[in-house]
């Protein structure tokens, strides 16, 4: 309700670094399968990856006025996370506040809602995750809040919470679970090093994980005559 | 492409009305979670349930020449099924084809796409599954087929399997397998009418099944302090 | 942009009438399959028609102040027709809305977004046709135009264009074209009856209309041995 | 991950009976536009309203073990709030569940997926508030966790939050906030049921809120003149 | 109702050119934040932005015939604007179709509904917004209209009207409104590169717009202590 | 339910190589627009063109296992084709997988949920059509089939199947009907290298297949003079 939280309290930036080593999948099942944003966010260019702490902002629908009031917020490396409190597909941001955020400090952004400006965007380099790609302006009249909790793209998000985005999407890592998913991360991306061998050599993982005995207990049957194919004529149209 | 299949055989009528006595969720159930349409498929009006044989109609987008066609090989209970060969909305049906229907014998429509008239289709108590209601009018100019298999809905449909709806959806039973799926239901609702008088006395199924020792096993913990409470207050609006 | 156009030309009132003695579909199909708006558009409660004046009202996302400045340019039978100028699922409209319009001589809503208090406007009969129902709250901050021509669910809709809603959806007919469209719809429904009557004694589409020989030009075949049946068995879940 | 929390502090009934006085949308408001699930959230018979302490449910996809978990823990008055770790249609409950649950003390559900036997519940007048219906069912082989805090349609909820639901939807209130968004809401009936009078009698809201000098600073100007109106011809189809 | 329009009127191609030199959302917010489609059309190629006199054909769904009727009336720097009767995914337009409309004088195309060959498409360098890409033919057995008013994407467009087309979307600029439009843009340009090279060096809005006093009229509030952060364990998958 | 098919027939290389050399759009035509997957699945990457033998798996959702189970089946050039038995979103398949995958002999996957690792795929060059990318984790509890008949983005499936995958879009042809596809597409390829040499020169369609008498037949008018144009004003932004 009109709130601006300022100073809150941010991971260190060698926990941050850390985790942008790893992929937006990897960091998700490290951290037990949670914190993944709806897939309905994308990047508006492929090829981005990054890990910076969230400066999170809440926006009336079609009103980007915050966005100003966060870009004074910024800190380097800062990655603003933004939702809309009911759904929008307005166009929020552009290469005009991309230009603001990126002299503030700010390396991306995520935001439940559209953004314009695409080209200009891809051209700056300036990674943004969004719903939508809109031309569609907003207003400034209405006030929201910044660095409050938010649920943006069905995930919950604090200030100051880690957000890792690249081409799989988004994951949110709670501040106070950084260290210890940047650790889980990398235990897992050693085993799967040692496993994409195995399969590269054509190792099946029926095997290396020895599940032929669990799938036939759950009662997997293997059988050699197919039933006839079918073979539907409806659906052929004439003209 | 363009074909009329005529004299398709069908289920008998006692097994038909015998499926007709279980709902679509027992059905599905039945036969081992197949056969059930999506579930953008909705009655028209509430408080129908209906079982009969299907007569298949593969129809062009905003097309329903064929709806005309496949009446004449309509049979008595017959439920018309009507997929278009793609996505469309368009009102293909409404009262007066209802009419001619009804005369020449078939219970029900279902279509995965839209329908019309549907105060007069309420009132004359016929009932449609549609995806979506559309006053939108279709042509009579290109021809598809009548009771070839299709897929509607997702699910894949022969001329004579039966269909059974409800305010759940659309199931379809093959028809090789209407016997013994019916045998599975009357095995299946006998079996949960002792579970439900077990629950109505506040029975666990966590002790009716004995699943405490498997959850435990998959690593369940019970806890007594909460987390802390999360109180974000960023999504309040203020104007 | 801020414009309210105000005694704006109305069709007279036996017109307006007349046709609202004719459904959706009879409406649409009698001005040449045109004028529908898009099938999301659902009424709050079944049974209604109605048919009036369009009021036109332009509103940006969240914002509902122009419905209040709408309110004072209803005339008796005016039907109110909301658009926002960008998608929008907000509540604009509820109880106390909708007593203000009535008392000012509306008849009903038609918009392009949410609504809320569902149960009030069921409880008053106040007719309502809306993308969706939603009570997330609406400001008054920005301004939008009143008794311009809208595009409301794909639909152009000029102020005084005749509107009519019921259970298929909601039809707009010109202004200039009301008198020509009641005509062709009083001829629709009279041929129609006769249809009727001849589909309730069995007599077919097929005959009526004398499609036989035009189906066959168009190659279609009529067979008598169906083609093998499909029985994928893959779908069944297991557990 | 696999955690069941229990003995939740709730609120008293008093308050929470006190707060099913008001519908969704005015309790929404009272606490400043918060709170309010997603719109795709409907109740599956309507008429329905209830308030009561969030029992709340993560589940898998396509698995509703965590539901018999979450039974055990009902207590009098509660709410399931039942939400998938990722988008799921599947109908995870049915008439035998709810007749657990009534036994067991819960009045309502709430889930962001699927339910069926929509007709017993109906007839059972047991309340649900899904996204969707469907028969499909589900499995019992993975676990979720129980009265930790959940997103549900976008928004957060905490075990031991009071959930008020009817036909406008859904709306969340913070355990600690229970007692002031009472008053708050109270408070707002009353005034609304002045403004309903003055609104029956025809009073504009332009004037009860002095909204005149305002919109004329926005820059709405009043004119008689229509433009022309538009005729488009181009969408009549001619077959 | 089966019309084509012939010679229709044109603005003049130096502010047609003058039009193309600035971006769909320029110009959308130099008239005013109107005449934007949907954010559904998207580009088959990025990269490419096209200004051109609209060429509008309506079209019946699943039937692309008067694509072939409009390809007569192309002028050199055309685009054609393609809007379906009812919502279709069809593929209308493919390889074949834009050799025939480049060899006429056409420059692009936009279409609510679906193209095909996109590979040849891209290779081509022939610029298509669309609302999908699917293989899935049409039929040539309707008619439509050529050149008359449609709604195309939500927006209203007349033939003759000027197209704008980029990676941020599509945008109609009123044929009679173009000359003025195009001033606005670039006075909105010119101010547009003085507010960049101020956020360059990382001047907020929030001072150079003076925005400060009316946020804290709004009661915006600056506060330094965050709220206890949230960590729901809820979601989190086991297996 | 339960059931891996093995050793099940195959389409010879020859004519699934020759099938490759068309495009998904020439082999839906080519057997009479039939065939086409829905247009919600899309390829990870452009660029590719793939056809190959159907290896068909149908999964619970939310689960991969039988991806394991299917990869032992793989022959060189089988394409796996993978439904969900309810819709789902979540990430069944990533670089991992496809190492597996690949040194097994399978060229490509189609499937009808998410996929994730998409920068690991791209680069690796394997080709994925799914509905969407996200980086959801799956577990591995349930069973599902292998090599039966399955139902993939609205189209029925057998093991066996050729797909082919464009950018267009993917298509299934019955393998036996392959050897009679592969005749009739190098048929249509032929025929439409000749209309693309005549419409490169500005030759009308209208006049290659005369087309002018029949479109007079039905109806159509050429007109000189416009309608009035539209120039609706509501919808400008005032703020």
């Amino acid at each position: 309700m009109g709130v601006v939280v300022e100073d809150v309290p941010r991971v260190e930036s060698a926990t941050i670094e850390g985790l942008g080593r790893y992929g937006v999948a990897t960091i998700h099942e490290a951290q037990g399968r949670t914190g993944l944003m709806a897939s309905s966010l994308r990047p508006v260019f492929s090829g981005a990856r990054v890990a910076g702490s969230a400066l999170t902002v809440s926006v009336p629908p079609g009103d980007n006025w915050m966005i100003h009031v966060a870009a004074e917020q910024c800190r380097d490396g800062d990655i603003m996370v933004v939702a809309p409190t009911s759904p929008c597909d307005d166009g929020y941001f552009g290469d005009l506040l991309a230009t603001l955020l990126r002299a503030r400090g700010a390396q991306a952004l995520v935001i439940d809602a559209g953004v314009r400006d695409v080209a200009d965007l891809t051209a700056m380099k300036f990674p943004v995750w969004s719903k939508c790609i809109s031309a569609q302006g907003t207003v400034k009249e209405s006030i929201g809040s910044v660095n409050t909790s938010i649920v943006c793209a069905g995930e919950l998000v604090n200030a100051g919470d880690v957000v890792i985005a690249d081409d799989d999407g988004v994951v949110v890592v709670r501040r106070q679970e950084a260290s210890a998913v940047l650790a889980a991360a990398a235990a897992r991306e050693a085993k799967e090093a040692g496993i994409r061998e195995k399969y590269a050599r054509g190792e099946l993982g029926l095997d290396l994980n020895n599940m032929r005995p669990r799938l036939a207990e759950k009662g997997l049957k293997y059988v050699h005559k197919p039933a006839a194919d079918c073979t539907p004529e409806a659906s052929k149209r004439t003209n």
